[in-house]
């Protein structure tokens, strides 16, 4: 069994803070390098995902270390969503059961907590610490210091949870044989904008809901913030003919929104600046194996997997991390030499999936949803998991609402699509959707 | 139009010196800068695919500076490949028509020669530099110098052709957003071994021939040598019950190949020493895009599309990158600005083809080939490529000995696999293969 005393991760993320307390609470002697400044002292750069959906995963690994009531007292549940058609109609669908919901969260104050619960536990926090390098057999991490001077340190285990861009996982790459690497960018990237508050701070549009404006080959969401502001989310290629690399003077934005998300634009004074103004960002898949060197190393959360956003999952899935890691730890009494290569096993599959899935929510977000048929199959799925909740779970549910694996629910998702095809096509069905028949049809082929 | 006077190439392989000699003759002021010592003064290190398989593409590259018949004397032609069974039995495959070949030639005299030439033509080779970075603005390439020196050169293009780990590719994947990039490495790795010259420098086996011993998860091959000796490759798996994990006893490899490959193991009096001392080589396919970063950097050859070794391609089809960039400068009248687009355009699709190709023929070659029903699936072929040599080409001879785009080999050859699986499912096909009904039967099908 190889004990471990002193450990380093990389970068104080979110998943890397939440890691931080779950080690420390552990008795660990935990110490955090992060590439940036203190956000607590310094203004968060903006234009870059400043909002996000926490759900059940997410609130796990909150409740791991006691923090979720804290959080859940600045989240702005969302029940379902909203869907917003080109002629300002709006449409309604609930995500799961009554009650049920996601909750919009400022990455900024979540992080935030979470550094100062850390450094409660007794983490040590050094920011504006970039690491340069990793020698993997020497537990070593090289850090280029704020004041320019490079600091070399060593400990029993690195963690890297340092996101996408990952100086730990380019360790592996540069320096292990074998060692599976992908990075696979979509064509659409995204921009940020805003919906003020209205009067007096109200919100101008239901802000129990995430908003939508499908539009086929791109989209735009709307997320609420506690100051009754909306940050609004672009999803558009960026080349083409409609595209990032097509609208380029302020008139052309204007008329473009002002044509596809018209009762939107009415609420966007500072659209033009906005959108010339935020940075565009890229949206990337990462997937990697092994996540894992010997005891000495392990990367977790985006730096293992990194996702596309477009089934808020990114920050659960990293969360869903730390807790697994967490109950590994108890069922194998903290001996790290098991604990380790058992992780990456349990994760990877659910890494992947949760990369699938959210490629695949994607064309159902800007696609399907605006789609008369595509409701009336989640109004089927939801009634009949009404009648049968032992026996249907809308896979939805399953990512956001349980912790069901990803890699069990893509499957569950998939066999259940297949059923839902044939109910699709049987004749008549808008009518007779909620008939005893109908109900019957998809029994007989749950088996 | 962007003019460009001093080129810089990284990497002085094959496919780096044979793009020197092209471009030097084109006129510019070409510099070379390789990694290695200067291999026409140090031995080179054994147990590293020392042989390859000079095909058609390669060839028209190599004739395109005018060195194909100095290099045609140092190859040996093998017309046809020989499976041997585990009992000993032999089975001889063609491979093309009568006459065609491809041929054993040793890596280490092609690139001596290349040297050579290049350095007749005026380029400059600076050998022992390790390029630790390349700035894609500047066009700035960093390298470490044999002394230990920091060395920047700037020039006005740069091309990687600093093969699977390059390091332009990866001041590609650190410098530039949306990369996209992936290094993916296949279960089995590489074992390079020998069977030595018999009497007075003679052939134990047939030289004009390459030999296979399949034995469905794993297999060897072999390659003929101008010293009378072949260099075996066994393709093996990592890990497993029967892998390189597993073979840990020099009794054990002796007993394994005994069993399994008892003819070869017959004429391998140092096969112990050779697996252990030569090293497992990892077999990896790299896909990225772009290859080309403005009109500053170009990767070229396994840099841009390393490939696993089935199919023989990997030097052949940097050769042939070669040609093609040689054809578009033709084109261009050497303008940059239109040539680099133009080219990873071009072979793009074809590096991605010739990659799923080489992955598909490992399973044809381990496994496949030692079935008689597809021994007869090629025999058909072959016929009906005889009476038909306009209507049907074997895919390994579109591959081999032609110069049709990979990508379209590749899409030819799955559709004449569909056809070739309802022929051989047509009852009595092992005894009226050549009847006239059967090449009707086929015509059909190509409609």
């Amino acid at each position: 069994m190889s004990v471990k005393k002193n450990i380093t991760i990389l970068g104080a993320g979110l998943v890397g803070s939440l890691l931080s307390i779950y080690l420390s609470k552990r008795g660990y002697k935990v110490t955090v390098y992060e590439r940036r400044g203190d956000m607590r002292k310094e203004k968060i750069s903006a234009g870059r995902s400043i909002n996000l959906a926490l759900s059940d995963r997410g609130w796990r690994g909150l409740e791991g270390v006691g923090i979720a009531e804290d959080i859940r007292r600045i989240g702005i549940p969302m029940y379902g969503r909203v869907m917003h058609s080109i002629t300002g109609d709006l449409n309604y669908q609930q995500y799961g059961e009554d009650g049920q919901a996601i909750y919009a969260t400022s990455r900024g104050i979540l992080n935030c907590e979470m550094m100062n619960l850390a450094e409660k536990c007794g983490v040590t926090i050094h920011f504006g610490h970039r690491c340069t390098g990793v020698d993997l057999e020497k537990k070593e991490a090289k850090f280029e210091t704020p004041d320019g001077a490079t600091k070399i340190v060593s400990s029993d285990l690195i963690f890297g949870s340092d996101g996408a861009f990952s100086a730990a996982r380019l360790a592996m790459q540069l320096g292990t044989d074998r060692f599976q690497y992908s990075q696979h960018y979509i064509d659409h990237a995204y921009k940020e904008l805003v919906i003020p508050p209205g009067a007096n701070g109200s919100f101008q549009m239901d802000k129990n809901a995430l908003h939508i404006w499908p539009r086929g080959g791109y989209m735009m969401i709307a997320l609420p913030n506690l100051d009754g502001s909306f940050t609004c989310t672009l999803f558009f290629p960026n080349e083409g003919r409609t595209s990032f690399a097509s609208l380029t003077s302020r008139a052309s934005v204007r008329t473009f929104f002002s044509e596809v998300f018209p009762d939107a634009q009415d609420m966007m004074p500072t659209l033009e600046d906005d959108f010339f103004g935020n940075p565009t960002g890229s949206l990337v898949t990462v997937k990697t194996f092994p996540w894992v060197y010997k005891d000495n190393l392990c990367l977790i959360g985006d730096a293992a997997h990194a996702i596309v956003p477009f089934y808020g999952q990114g920050m659960n899935c990293g969360f869903e991390d730390c807790t697994v890691l967490n109950h590994l730890l108890d069922e194998f009494k903290d001996d790290w030499t098991k604990t380790l290569p058992a992780f990456q096993l349990s994760r990877k599959p659910n890494a992947d999936a949760i990369a699938e899935l959210a490629l695949m929510n994607f064309v159902e977000m800007r696609d399907k949803v605006g789609q008369p048929s595509f409701l009336l199959q989640k109004k089927i799925e939801a009634h009949i998991h009404q009648l049968h909740p032992n026996k249907w779970l809308p896979l939805y549910s399953q990512v956001t609402f349980s912790k069901i694996p990803y890699s069990v629910a893509l499957i569950n998702g998939m066999r259940q699509e297949e059923i839902m095809q044939k109910v699709m096509n049987l004749p008549g069905i808008e009518e007779r959707w909620n008939s005893p028949e109908v109900e019957k049809f998809i029994l007989d082929m749950i088996g």
